[in-house]
């Protein structure tokens, strides 16, 4: 099929790659034009905007950064010009208030939507691995359905409504903070009585917790070592904040998100925004006056 | 060895079970004679009273209840009794500080004081498949590490002091608290928006959390059915506050911990003390106004 | 001086009608036009629109509800139409980011900016009791102080930049919002221990606390009765969100306020919007398990 | 009468002069015999013991510093020693459990035990103004209805209970410290807005909070000055440790309570817990990253 995919960061650029390998014709634009170029080796052609990249696509993939350039790209440059027909397969983490935005729009320019986040690290996307959420109108999702196996592991259905998707990545990115804010809590505890964070995460790892959110983020707590960053802590603040929004609009309390909001605040003044966002675990730390 | 076994609770029966299959002389006490019935049948030997259960035994475990129980049975029955020499095995989950009197009263009586709290629910027990923690001076761990073994798929070397396998113990049980109240929280926050607990839940336990604790706490949530329990709510709740004892003797501040007691009293209120404590998730369904 | 008043809600029927009673010629806009037919009584001019009612205007006032009114009036039809050194003086509570936004935007019309917002409820404001802050323009302020004057006990004024004030009136909500849910907590826990909330509450406002804050909303707790509303629970969540808003800018955690809006979001599951925002103790009662 | 006076601390020490001044044959008797020597001037007695102190008394005072003095030295040495029909009259703020307690107690051995916890810093002891809850008894009330007016403004009776002046001076300083935290909060908001504290907090105190806890403690917040303490951090962090205490037993939950706490814990981190309590603003500053 003719793509055009918009967004070329460090998942984008692997999930791109596999689409080419899977046989298809990819058109790649990212405001960097560098970072296309080792993509041009593999066969991608570059365009020098977005209306460009998505110039003649059956599909459109973004992995933009967030709400913000969603909003301009993708309503700003793409979506005027997209043939009805079109599919556009969204894969960046934005509000559901977007989403739902997202569903209205294409629906009234009669192009189709694809909710598609996914979970997984740069290494992940490249190795084509990625666990990838799709809701949206089944007729879109079957249609897309063989270049999303390319670029995941699984992709697991989560039924017509674009905005499901995009809740359950929200969720489970709330639910990933939450574990490193209560394995910091539990490792300072730990710490404060004579076992090192190591010693605790080990066993917790292992016998608990045997998952790869507990083993990366614990990893780096045990060593309290959070660089370089797989996923920057201020992303990560970003991706609370889309949890923290999705719950106000429909009055759901949730008070570990209030802590991790305000610890997350907190390790932003610390000047750790750069940090892997285990790196929240600094905070627990400092404010039971264990050294770092 | 003769061994004594004081306590027989769901996780007790299996538990001396396993030391008599291993061709131990196993005596028995507990609260309620009954229990004991069936260990007979096994081989064991039946006490009247703490004090004959551990008469002449080598090695003595409890798996008693609480700080209370430990405090009665032990400090005011059993360790009066022991025969310098004996090593005291203590498998229940207690307070740090009762640790540490644990760990200066058997001293001055010249008996062995081994930490060994387990991780695992009474069907794990049973299997001999526990997660053992063990510290304490390193003969007496070794002394007793055979036995150790007959309980556990793994027994996980703490150090020396007993304290260390006790506080890593709380620690793991509030990780478990606090996984248990984000799932709720991320639960509800996907219910509101249209995604069932079940759906948003099985990717996670086969995505990002493929690990026991999500997968049993997670899959109550996702069916809202938290009976039988398999661990109370009301024992949840004196071991998050371990915890916070722990926490504040060493001025460490663990917010997710004041969110977690501030739920289960509220869980509490609701009668719900006797639900596994998964149940805790009705709490954060209730504040958000979704049906249970 | 030729006055328009945009926004005549409980407050500002009583705030335009004090600069009727100073001899000021004043026009009003209301969008609910009925609302002004008592105050045509007292002299004052009724106009159609916002831009007929601030025509010829020196000094216009406004008393809207929330940023989205402001937005709509002031910046969609009022600013457009102001002579230049004209001053807009706006009392509603707004936040700080739309404040910034009207400052700058004033600046590049030639009209003065002068925030005003106040504290006091309804029948304080029709007294010309008010208590009222100002900030903006030196030159600004002080040509509009008579009229300040003429709506306050007292102006407090507040330094040059427009959203000083702002900043100070949502510090002030946010701590009128802890005090409610601090008494809610504490006379959940007098109750739960045989002591009445009146009895508990009145000690307080009389020994530690004889402020109107804790005597007003402390008395209405105590009654147990939220109706009429001076000023609603919809209204304070709305304010509390500016206070996390304002923070969130500058990174400031404010745990408090955390507690507060997962409380108010409870609160408005309850379906309390409309009681005063004192009726968000019916949420830490129920909590405990009190009737209410 | 006849006095025992037990606990000469900064607050003891106005209080028995005022039983003195009073006219009153005050023995008393302090741990630091030296802080007794100004009172010796004033007309009291000194005694070597506590048993010493209330030999002979037909009203016993003590002003403890907390359970484990109350604890030790009343039903240690001083309970065992009284004559039936003496009245126990305890100013110290102690747990409810231990109120519960002394209530028991002094019941089984005769004697009368009535609560008298007071409010007011020691300046405010010295001038005999304190504000006094009074409960007991009505007979034993009305017995040293007369010595308490001589320390206090007011005496608020509080009703038949002993443990009911306990609990209603718990919730009231609980209220300080959550009124501490949230002016904190408040001002670290309006500061990172460019408004001084001292700003911020003038309006407050002239305006919705004109009360002494906003005044005294809002005075040393504006001017980052917390030294002399009238009121130690470490001992604010103990009496909220009462209110949580009290929460637990009857299962209330205290969100403010468990945020005053974990700030706390940091300021005792922080080394601040000889400060004056107000000095709890510093975490709030530190958090937001602003410098003292």
């Amino acid at each position: 099929m003719r793509i055009g995919f918009i967004g070329l960061g460090s998942m984008g650029v692997g999930m791109s790659a596999n689409l080419i390998k899977g046989g298809h014709e990819v058109t790649v634009w990212n405001r960097t034009a560098s970072v296309a170029e080792p993509l041009k080796a593999q066969g991608a052609k570059v365009a020098a905007s977005p209306a460009e990249a998505v110039q003649g696509a059956e599909v459109v993939h973004n992995m933009l950064a967030n709400d913000a350039a969603v909003r301009e790209v993708i309503l700003g440059s793409v979506l005027p010009v997209l043939a009805e027909g079109t599919i556009h397969v969204n894969h960046a983490t934005i509000s559901v208030a977007l989403a739902q935005e997202l569903a209205e729009t294409h629906k009234a320019r009669g192009v189709g939507f694809v909710s598609a986040p996914v979970f997984g690290r740069p290494e992940v996307a490249a190795a084509g691995q990625l666990n990838l959420l799709a809701s949206g109108a089944p007729a879109d999702v079957a249609r897309v359905q063989p270049l999303l196996e390319l670029l995941a592991a699984k992709v697991w259905p989560m039924g017509d409504d674009p905005i499901r998707a995009v809740v359950v990545k929200i969720g489970g990115n709330f639910l990933i903070g939450a574990a490193i804010e209560s394995m910091a809590e539990a490792a300072a505890l730990t710490r404060a009585h004579g076992v090192d964070a190591k010693d605790f995460l080990e066993v917790m790892q292992n016998t608990l917790f045997p998952a790869p959110v507990y083993k990366i983020y614990g990893g780096m707590i045990a060593a309290d070592r959070y660089e370089p960053a797989g996923f920057k802590l201020s992303l990560g603040f970003k991706d609370v904040g889309l949890a923290r929004a999705a719950a106000e609009t429909k009055r759901v309390p949730m008070p570990v998100a209030s802590v991790l909001h305000d610890a997350m605040l907190e390790s932003l003044n610390r000047g750790d925004g750069d940090l892997d966002w285990a790196g929240l675990a600094r905070v627990a730390a400092a404010r039971a006056n264990l050294k770092g």
